[in-house]
């Protein structure tokens, strides 16, 4: 194998040898580990292109992220700037495509540390909501940045509930334009990326005033910044929100509109049109407006939040066989940590979830694609499914992401806790996931709804045509399966139909669960909203189930599709194993309940998950290393290629400015506090 | 009640009204809200003293928190020492004690947000390590600041495993003198707190080399920078590690002894001495040198640990009945967050389990100091239940604590993000307590040998026997349980006394369990230290069930104790309540498994559950109110006592350097960035 260029380290003499505790993982492959990074991207020519990309990008100083630890928030903002810039200079020069798969590498190469990134939020909210004029004038604007562009939605007061925005677009006929306007405190946008410091223009959402009535939630496009000298134009009020828990890089701010006047084609118009005596045309559904929040969701499974927890694995796992502690026999030297069962079993769910994820993020990109053109000529049959469906696994693995990030960054020990490690700003980073593009209870109550409406459909018309009208994601519900899991053995759980079949059998009941409690609350007399509220609590855990058996479909769908890789599926297998059992064992509850696996099943359960640890533990580095991420973007004492771990912390640390700054705080405090008591005596 | 002095907003103009919307909630208070307060105090007394205290603290703008976020690194460093500075002349000037309330007080109201802490490490480690002589010297020059110390036990290379320490400690009987070296990189001493820039004197962890032999970890003085001023001594290198997740105003270090000689004295001589000429004397048990550590890690419970969680409910509690988001009816106006059914599901169990931990770290408190003067006495019969039961707990605790905090944070939605809320600062800094004072996973792991060890007990000798011998903590494990809960209906489920019978029953079955797994292992033929491998996974789930079951019997003999207070204790038993079967619910699995309860009774179990959250609703702000955080020592913009969100958060926000600071970026970047198409076209 070798170590293919972009894996030499970063050039540090002691860096040339590997350590041996990691040379002796890679020395028996029991699959090509190529050919499954081939796999992960989608074909050898992707590997061959983005590792151009990758060399590329790594060999221009200006895009390094050496210095990232020592700067402060302002100069992370400029450098996420600065690599904006430069990246869009390589791209004029070497025509990469924006939307182009040299962009979206490059993109990976410098971690997503990366200024004025909203102009793709923006892009898409123009393609989804605008009319073919309106996107034929922004569009290259934007692409070219020849305007910097913001999505401006949230408000002070009001995020998750769209219908409560105060911002208002009040149509006057006069002039025919739009005049936008902040009312209140609580209706200053809040939180829009690129706004604080950088943008010139501004998607708003606003309440739509015509015909003399509010129309609800439409999209405006409003300058806010002169082109000219960058000050902010009249009426419009600007700033930033201040420190956050990470993306320091992004200058998240507030605008005030103070009857921002805008001409009448700034409205997107794909859905919804205000025509020039002021009469309001809807073209689209209550969810159309929605729809590029749709698309974002989806997107971001991929793009940032996944990539954050394979690092985090590759970190982890790279490190805990570096790392000695502790001795398993006396006579031993002391233990690579990962030759601990519980550090196995911290680190291999992670891992198998990781390789989970990349499937299911395929699958539901896959289904947006098949979606998207016909919603764009509003043929809207396929949105409930796909916001569903969109909506509760951008909560299941945005939740599972952050908490398996924050696992991988504990089971590092104390150098986990050093930003040298990479393990802090991954997990202070992913977690804003949680709550951006929807936050993530209310997303998964989005999915309820739909499994509530998908099931009592199901119990009020015949299997046959249910079978017809159930959406694909949910055809499960008629498809009868046992109440008793026939499993006699460990080993008959390492069926892949067994265990699919036992998490459609859970979600089934629960979703049963959910509407049951639903209806009884309804009968006897209770408002429905308050019906709808007091079962939340259970439609949740119905919703988490639903996504889970999805995303172990979608994992098993997968190998089914390796059969040509023989060796490469076997590794994999147990990883879809692995995430399938792990997750039996986790919510060793939801199968218990009704007895369709017994007390004496649930052991067989943990003893197949028990013994998939230390297979997989042999090939754990293989698949670590498979994800093929760069030293200089996994930028971690701990986690490079070569494993000399503890030479990178103690030189990484040498560099701190910490230890160059004199210490102004001697003369002040120490020194007087040292002799504070003297004085005294 | 009205508002006590102490409680009044930070002096802006805008905040001297109440907000309605939380004062609502204060206005029917169906306990006394400040007898809640003293009892979390110990008494009224200490409430008295406390408030004092922080008043002195809170007039003094040398311990203001209000620029912290807006603080780099270093200046963070530098205001810790300050703070240590003013506080140490404080308790000069007023006659305040080390180790005395005052200061303990002091402590909280400025949020732990000082300078060299780790003296009083360094202190409980000669108390607990030290001869008599060696406390008269050292612990009033520590104690005034005469000396600032650090305790440097973990290595680049070691942490957990103690025995594996490099540092060496070499007596040379012609000069009597200990020779310290760290003989390798991964030697070097990394992570004590203080010691980056800070320390003059390190107590050093080192492997003691004398009459020809390694004698293992002991525990010696060395100076390492000049009293004079503030130098490296000679053979001393030392330095920063660099960033951390958190905690900025700590410099955690490095150090490197090269050959640096100690006299005799100073290597602390409790339990073990060098005699002039080099013999070895042993005077406590293998595990007596780890007592310190016991002390610390008791400690860290209430001072550190749990405190952060309850700020995180303070915040996110009132938050939740400030912030409007969706609609529970059309009719209505958007609904408090907190009558969402699944926010109440985030922040009660949250709430619940910061008094169900106030409760259990008093009792393990109690049971150190009942113990400790025995232990110095060199009477060691305690310490094992000591040492196991303060290292389950402490792991529990801290992960029990950092998720919940992060919980809080994120049911905070957008804002829960924003450093100003208060709430990012407290999760990175908390997280870090799953490591520092024994790594969680390794600390449950020294508890599981001790209940194996307990139940071989039990199973050698017969029943009276074992009544007698065995440690309290663990004397449920002959009591015999019933085999079915009797329970027949939700309410059964609030009884004390069934839910902690079912708690001890999952705990004794899964000991029964990690017991009989291992011994099937050994019958087998396994070498015994690879069966304890194996099984570690299974020892850990009944070392959590056993740490959750002494949390739920603390927390209901605390009721017990509250029969004069019957409104506060009732208040207190729904959360006791909640906090017992929110464990249960989480972790049905276990009591489902051999048939304990049923299906049927778990879902009484969620009844009993869910009827709760409405109860504990109306008592929300009066349960936060009563930890009686003052909104300075809170320091955020969401969870002051005053309700005024949205106008706090602008305020500060409008505060950020972000917001003065020109633009450099615009005229390096963004500029060129906008115009860089046009010079093409
Ligand atoms: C890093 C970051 C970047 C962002 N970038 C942008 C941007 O570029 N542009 C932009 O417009 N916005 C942006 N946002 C804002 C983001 O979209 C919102 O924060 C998000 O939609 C969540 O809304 P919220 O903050 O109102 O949360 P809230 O809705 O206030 O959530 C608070 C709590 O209330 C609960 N809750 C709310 N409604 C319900 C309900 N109906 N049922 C049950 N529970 C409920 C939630 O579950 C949560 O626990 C960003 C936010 C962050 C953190
Ligand atoms: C903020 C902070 C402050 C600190 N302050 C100080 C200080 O003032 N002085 C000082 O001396 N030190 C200090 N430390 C160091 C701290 O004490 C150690 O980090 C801690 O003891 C954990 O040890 P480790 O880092 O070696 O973790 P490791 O032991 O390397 O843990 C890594 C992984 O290995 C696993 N593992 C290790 N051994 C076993 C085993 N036997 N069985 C199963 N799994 C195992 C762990 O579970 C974990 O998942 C500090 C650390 C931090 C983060």
């Amino acid at each position: 194998m070798g170590s293919p260029v972009h894996r030499v380290s970063m050039g540090d003499t002691w860096s040339r040898q590997v350590h041996p505790d990691i040379e002796s993982e890679r020395c028996r492959q029991s699959f090509d580990v190529e050919r499954l990074t081939n796999i992960l991207d989608g074909g050898a020519q992707n590997t061959a292109l983005r590792r151009e990309v990758e060399s590329i990008i790594h060999s221009d100083p200006e895009f390094s992220l050496k210095e990232n630890y020592f700067m402060s928030q302002r100069e992370r903002y400029e450098a996420g700037v600065r690599r904006r810039f430069h990246v869009q200079m390589l791209a004029q020069r070497l025509g990469w495509l924006e939307n182009g798969c040299e962009l979206h590498y490059a993109y990976r190469a410098i971690s997503g540390d990366l200024g004025l990134g909203l102009h793709s939020i923006f892009l898409k909210a123009l393609r989804n909501l605008g009319s073919e004029e309106q996107i034929a004038k922004w569009a290259p604007l934007c692409e070219k940045f020849q305007i910097i562009t913001t999505y401006a939605q949230t408000e002070l007061g009001h995020g998750t509930y769209l219908q409560g925005l105060e911002t208002e677009a009040t149509y006057d006929a006069d002039t025919q334009e739009f005049v936008i306007h902040s009312p209140t405190l609580t209706a200053t946008k809040w939180w829009p990326g690129d706004l604080g410091r950088s943008a010139t223009h501004a998607l708003v959402q606003a309440q739509l005033i015509c015909s003399g009535a509010q129309q609800g939630m439409h999209a405006f496009i409003v300058p806010i910044r002169s082109l000219q000298d960058h000050t902010p134009l009249p009426g419009i009020t600007i700033g930033d929100i201040g420190p956050k828990m990470d993306l320091e890089h992004v200058d998240n701010g507030f605008l005030q509109l103070d009857h921002v006047r805008v001409p009448r084609e700034n409205m997107l118009s794909r859905f919804a049109q205000v025509s020039p005596d002021g009469t309001y045309i809807k073209l689209g559904t209550a969810q159309s407006n929605y729809f590029s929040m749709v698309e974002a969701r989806v997107n971001i499974l991929s793009n940032e939040i996944l990539p954050v927890l394979q690092k985090a694995c590759v970190i982890a796992i790279r490190y805990s066989v570096l790392r000695r502690q502790s001795k398993l026999r006396p006579s031993d030297l002391e233990a690579k940590i990962l030759d601990h069962q519980t550090q196995q079993q911290k680190l291999f769910p992670q891992l198998a979830t990781a390789y989970a994820f990349h499937f299911l993020a395929n699958s539901i990109l896959e289904f947006f694609h098949d979606s998207h053109s016909a919603i764009l000529d509003r043929d809207f049959s396929l949105l409930p499914e796909l916001h569903a469906l969109s909506s509760g696994i951008k909560a299941m693995v945005s939740d599972f992401c952050i908490q398996g990030t924050e696992l991988c960054r504990r089971a590092c020990g104390g150098h986990g806790y050093s930003s040298l490690s990479g393990l802090p700003s991954l997990v202070t980073r992913v977690t804003a996931s949680c709550t951006y593009e929807g936050e993530n209870t209310v997303l998964y109550l989005q999915m309820a709804r739909f499994l509530v409406k998908s099931y009592m459909q199901v119990q009020a018309s015949p299997v046959s045509t249910s079978q017809r009208s159930l959406p694909k994601s949910v055809a499960y519900l008629i498809t009868p399966g046992l109440d008793r899991c026939p499993a006699q053995r460990a080993a008959d759980f390492l069926h892949p139909e067994l265990y699919t079949m036992a998490w459609a059998h859970v979600a089934v009941r629960l979703i049963k669960d959910s509407v049951h409690h639903l209806q009884t609350l309804l009968q006897s007399g209770a408002d429905k909203h308050e019906a709808w509220n007091q079962t939340t609590v259970i439609h949740l855990q119905a919703a988490k189930a639903h996504s889970y058996y999805v995303s172990v479909k979608s994992f098993t769908e997968a190998l089914e599709k390796l059969e040509d890789e023989p060796a490469v599926q076997q590794a994999l297998k147990r990883l879809c194993d692995l995430y399938a059992l792990h997750g039996i064992l986790s919510n060793a509850g939801d199968f218990l309940h009704d007895g369709f696996l017994s007390g004496a099943q649930v052991d067989m359960v943990r003893t197949a998950y028990l013994d998939l640890l230390p297979l997989i533990r042999k090939d754990a580095i293989l698949l670590t290393d498979a994800f093929d991420f760069t030293d200089q973007c996994l930028n971690s004492a701990l986690g490079c290629y070569d494993g000399n771990v503890y030479e990178r912390l103690f030189h990484w640390a040498q560099k701190s400015p910490t230890n160059a700054q004199g210490n102004p705080a001697y003369e002040k405090y120490i020194r007087p506090l040292l002799q504070s008591w003297r004085s005294k005596l």
